[in-house]
């Protein structure tokens, strides 16, 4: 039996904590309720998303264990752990999203497919590993590398899983190669979350954090690393996740004409007062939520409206420098690039309304107002202003 | 004198095409007819759009010209033109819009403030110079550097001209250090400009373009490059060219809260049939326009609708790999990673109405639909749909 693998069944399910709410329970799919992600910049790891594919792997040697690195690389080699945890360990603040966050909310529009995720498909979690690139100089490739000497242009990670979707094989995805050798691009190979070990429902012993992509390309139980000459043929890669315009049906798609999901767009919610909370005319309540957009791009700010739009007041931005109000133009380590900024905002409520939140990034990019321009038939990526 | 040098004077300017559109003659503001730009996926020389802050600079003596690299840097350095020349000559094709781009519009809404840009502030060029890179490789800063030994973070640019903002000083503007120093970044020091010597009103001798982010910091007669601490404090990037929301005005302004704008959000207009053009009903017309994203996006899609906006009809989408529709995933020199793409679509008018279009870049960022709720009191940035 390999060191590490991908059991058939559930029978080796991982314990979670109980306040999750299970959208799937095999395989196991869930997401805390939204407060609890603004109780904290960084989330927890019980109360960080689960989303998987299949049954969690299980280690059942540590030592035996080795990460192979190889493909179309001067050289290929197999790391164990101890020799990844000898590599210089580098630390990143990382917000991973589920590309199918804020589902639910686009299917109430028109039906979509997909597993059911309410706000909280997401969490910020502090990663520690081997940064990818210093791996890929292992095997001869240098940092800032856009096709390798023997003619790799993308990084292709897999797991040992075993998803449906892959009719058993394993989940798979790529990153192009000047990314995966770009040490700004703070892609690492993570054993340690939140300062501890990797849990087994997070990748453990080994996962990929890919910061500013949806979740979807941080490849968990990362078993080997494949220069490859074109992006993954995966099933996440190449029939799923993917943009399509409202137009295109089950019956209509042509999957081949676009392109992997990578970036996301600017993304707000409200994760207080909870939906459906009463709120009392002329009471003061404090609004919180979460803000973030990909490719390392900042929150400028975040607006709110308790008229129905007609008025918004800017929220104060919390932890993160990445704020635009009284903002710290010399951002030495850019520590919190990769991560989400928490908001909140007192106001007083005058007339019963839905409460209104929409954010800007430093892109000038602004949420859609409706969920009806960007409804898709997948359900990713919904950003439309949250209420 | 000088051998560069801005006049205080409108005695020197240089001749210009007949067919722009003058939104302000002194100092000379201009973009060419909307039909012009997708007639050519590079924009002519001649139908580029001008933006000035002053006289145009005069160059003396070519030979007696000298480039000052200096600041926060171990070593520093005066270069000619020649000198100049004589690296490693790179070749960009970028799109510079500027900020101001649509700002009319917006205007329409609520009265702002900057020249009156219809929608043809923007070009698209083949840029040719040396690397910014190579030339603080000369002064000692390597590539991919964050922070230079001596404490510098940004590289400042400073022209000659004389700008009534800036006091009679010169137009100024400051990039991140990191920027400067990746290669791939492409930000480079051009002498040509679609295979001709660069011309006075683009900046001769000497111009920086900065791709991927707004066409303010693409400073043209450059003078001087210094690293710097902080980023630069000239009016242009701490008195213009931030972002705000509708609600503030010219009495509450904070200038010091808000992150001068370098990054630019999705765009896309309709350049032909232009704008009040006869649609007769039943009549099939071919709408042509461009599209365009910051910080290197690519264009996922562009929508069009004839309908006021119930049905969509996705464009065909021109030259440049960029486009998403039957994309290619083996981009291998990013030819275009910076440049717009050009679009049309054929589309049978059914009863007169407005033509409306609006892109997704490869981020799935979207276009706002109305510009109230982007309105801001300098007409930035406007990239709502258009019609
Ligand atoms: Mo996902
Ligand atoms: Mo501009």
């Amino acid at each position: 039996m390999e060191p590490l693998h991908g059991p058939a069944t559930y029978e080796h399910e991982p314990p979670r904590h109980w306040a999750l709410k299970i959208n799937s329970k095999e395989p196991f799919n869930a997401e805390p309720p939204a407060c609890e992600l603004v109780d904290s910049y960084i989330t927890s790891v019980d109360m960080f998303y689960k989303r998987n594919h299949g049954p969690i792997p299980v280690l059942e040697n540590y030592s035996l264990f080795r990460l192979k690195v190889g493909g179309l690389a001067p050289n290929h080699c197999s790391l164990s752990m101890d020799e990844i945890k000898q590599l210089p360990k580098h630390t990143v603040v990382a917000t991973l999203q589920c590309a199918g966050n804020r589902r639910t909310a686009m299917s109430l529009s028109r039906k979509v497919k997909g597993v059911g995720w309410d706000i909280s498909a997401l969490g910020n979690g502090v990663w520690s590993g081997a940064r990818l690139s210093d791996v890929l100089n292992m095997v001869g490739i240098p940092n800032y590398t856009k096709v390798s000497s023997c003619g790799g242009k993308h990084v292709e990670f897999v797991s040992v899983d075993k998803c449906k979707e892959e009719n058993g094989g394993p989940y798979k995805g790529s990153i192009p190669l000047l990314q995966a050798t770009s040490p700004d691009a703070d892609v690492i190979l993570a054993y340690e979350m939140n300062g501890e070990e990797l849990n087994r429902d997070h990748g453990y012993p080994l996962r990929v954090v890919v910061p500013g992509v949806i979740g979807a390309r941080s490849v968990k139980w990362l078993k080997s690393i494949d220069i490859i000459a074109e992006e993954c043929q995966g099933f996440f890669m190449q029939k799923d996740y993917k943009m399509f315009p409202p137009s295109v049906t089950w019956d209509n798609i042509n999957w081949g004409s676009r392109r992997p999901l990578m970036d996301f767009p600017i993304q707000c919610a409200i994760c207080r007062p909870e939906d459906g909370a009463y709120l009392e005319e002329g009471s003061k309540v404090t609004v919180q939520g979460y803000a973030l957009s990909g490719g390392g791009r900042g929150i400028e700010r975040i607006d709110v409206s308790v008229d129905g739009g007609k008025t918004w007041i800017e929220a104060k931005l919390g932890q993160g420098l990445k704020s635009g109000h009284g903002y710290i133009p010399d951002d030495d380590d850019h520590r919190d690039k990769w991560a989400w900024v928490l908001w909140e905002l007192s106001v007083q409520i005058s007339s019963p309304t839905d409460i209104l939140a929409k954010a800007v990034d430093s892109a000038a990019n602004v949420q859609p107002e409706s969920v009806e321009s960007i409804w898709n038939l997948r359900g990713v990526l919904n950003n439309s202003w949250h209420k």
